[in-house]
């Protein structure tokens, strides 16, 4: 087995986890908000990646959080992620009716459903963070959900999308996209890397690396989903190839050319391994997550 | 000067205040992000009546809460109940292009936008409440957030959203329009009625008052709105008249006719005074309140 194959079997069994762990969060589909509930639950238990949730327990880990309390905040960030892909695909925005190789919540239920189960999954996230079985220090727990507000509103993950939707031609700025893919993308990375150091009330020192290594990697990450789009199968990447490209959206892709694109995911995922040096040996999983982050072919 | 006419005065100056404090908390204008800030102030920074923001602040001075404390709170709820209503507006939601006597988000912006307006007030609602300045006791934050989140989710705000797009004839029970509604307003009215008890770690027997107060004032509000709606003047209410029954939604007034409506609400008026009887003298703003909710004209 090669390293590329165990971390995906690592990547797999925190996903498994994830996925039970919503499971059990989302309440099930009963009583006349029924239909809402399975919306919720369609969206959010679907087959995603996880890497957001992947991360939260990897580099909680380095700490030494008990994995129950990590768990719980692993589901609140796939539930942000969540709701942002239910929204992310209204056709009033970005207009796809494919999502991981299924119908998008408004396809398979309603406009109107596909709007409220992303907002109740934004409150969901939220209830999680602050029940005390996340965590049993409330100073912990206000600082996490001030964190993730953060990350999720306007000067982070809203406020990137609001950017992204608002350039429709190509004449977007390097800077000015690598701006808006640090709050698209960046701020939810960064809150699940940091997530476990809030925990542990870590050194200025950790939070620098766990910061750093979340920002290159989050940038490298989208660079490698930028070069995908452009190049990359629809069967692996489950939505229609080249769609971005089409609609002139902002894009690394775009802006720097593919060469120059690739060369500068593989300097940054250089960078990010040298933030994990602060960590040591313990953070070698981390260090194969960022290879597999930008070799990655779907 | 009669009662009505002071207790409006001390409406209004509550929601001035509750103007003011949003506009400190909501970021100016600026950036590339800016069209999105832009939505998020007219929306909340509107000529709302603040009624929930009033019961943050009247029901928190029950506990001698103060009143900066109060306010960063009231703020937060009307972030929340200002998402809701961009939302609601949405052509996939109720499809209503007026709000207030001016153009809706989505019809003074874009679509795009106000889907992402709303998202970011939500995050910026748990952000302001998860501030060290909403409260010096985390505990006391936490809870807040926990309560708020679960009034605005499946189970509260949204999935009464939720009941209420489901039903689009006339066949729904009265049980589940009182049900609907409990969720749909009275979730997020209880919450601002026991938030500053929640701040005071008040008895439970504080509690009981609260929560039965406004139960019974939220049916009475929504039922008063259903008569509005029904029977009101656009220059009064600032939307189209009729169009909730036009459209077939469940109302109290379709289940029960408008003379058992009125009765109804007069009847729950009068159990709502009756629950504050055991806050004595200190409540008879709120009192004075119960009236102008089911005598309002607008």
């Amino acid at each position: 087995m090669n390293i590329q194959e165990s971390f995906a079997d690592r990547l797999e069994n925190v996903a498994d986890k994830v996925t039970v762990a919503l499971d059990a969060l989302i309440p099930s589909v009963a009583g006349p908000e029924g239909q809402l509930l399975s919306a919720m639950r369609y969206a959010a238990l679907g087959s995603g990646k996880r890497i957001r949730p992947f991360f939260v327990l990897e580099c909680g880990r380095l700490f030494d959080i008990n994995e129950r309390s990590l768990l719980r905040v692993a589901a609140a960030v796939e539930c942000i992620h969540a709701y942002s892909l239910i929204h992310d695909d209204l056709p009033a925005m970005d207009d796809d009716d494919l999502r991981r190789g299924r119908a998008s919540v408004h396809k398979a239920y309603s406009e109107a459903l596909a709007v409220l189960a992303g907002d109740a999954l934004q409150s969901l996230a939220f209830e999680i963070v602050s029940h005390e079985d996340t965590h049993s220090g409330p100073k912990v727990r206000a600082e996490l959900i001030h964190r993730l507000a953060i990350a999720s509103g306007v000067r982070g993950m809203a406020g990137g999308q609001a950017i992204d939707i608002s350039v429709k031609d190509n004449t977007l700025e390097m800077p000015l996209i690598a701006r808006m893919q640090r709050m698209k993308t960046g701020a939810l990375f960064q809150f699940s890397a940091e997530a476990g150091a809030v925990m542990a009330q870590a050194s200025p020192e950790a939070f620098t690396a766990l910061g750093g290594f979340a920002h290159d990697l989050g940038l490298a990450y989208q660079i490698t989903d930028d070069l995908l789009d452009a190049q990359g199968e629809a069967s692996k990447t489950g939505k229609a190839v080249g769609k971005d490209m089409d609609q002139g959206k902002a894009s690394f892709v775009l802006a720097l050319g593919p060469e120059q694109a690739r060369e500068r995911a593989r300097m940054l995922a250089a960078q990010a391994k040298r933030h994990l040096e602060f960590f040591g040996q313990t953070a070698s999983i981390l260090r194969q997550s960022v290879d597999f982050v930008v070799e990655r072919t779907g």
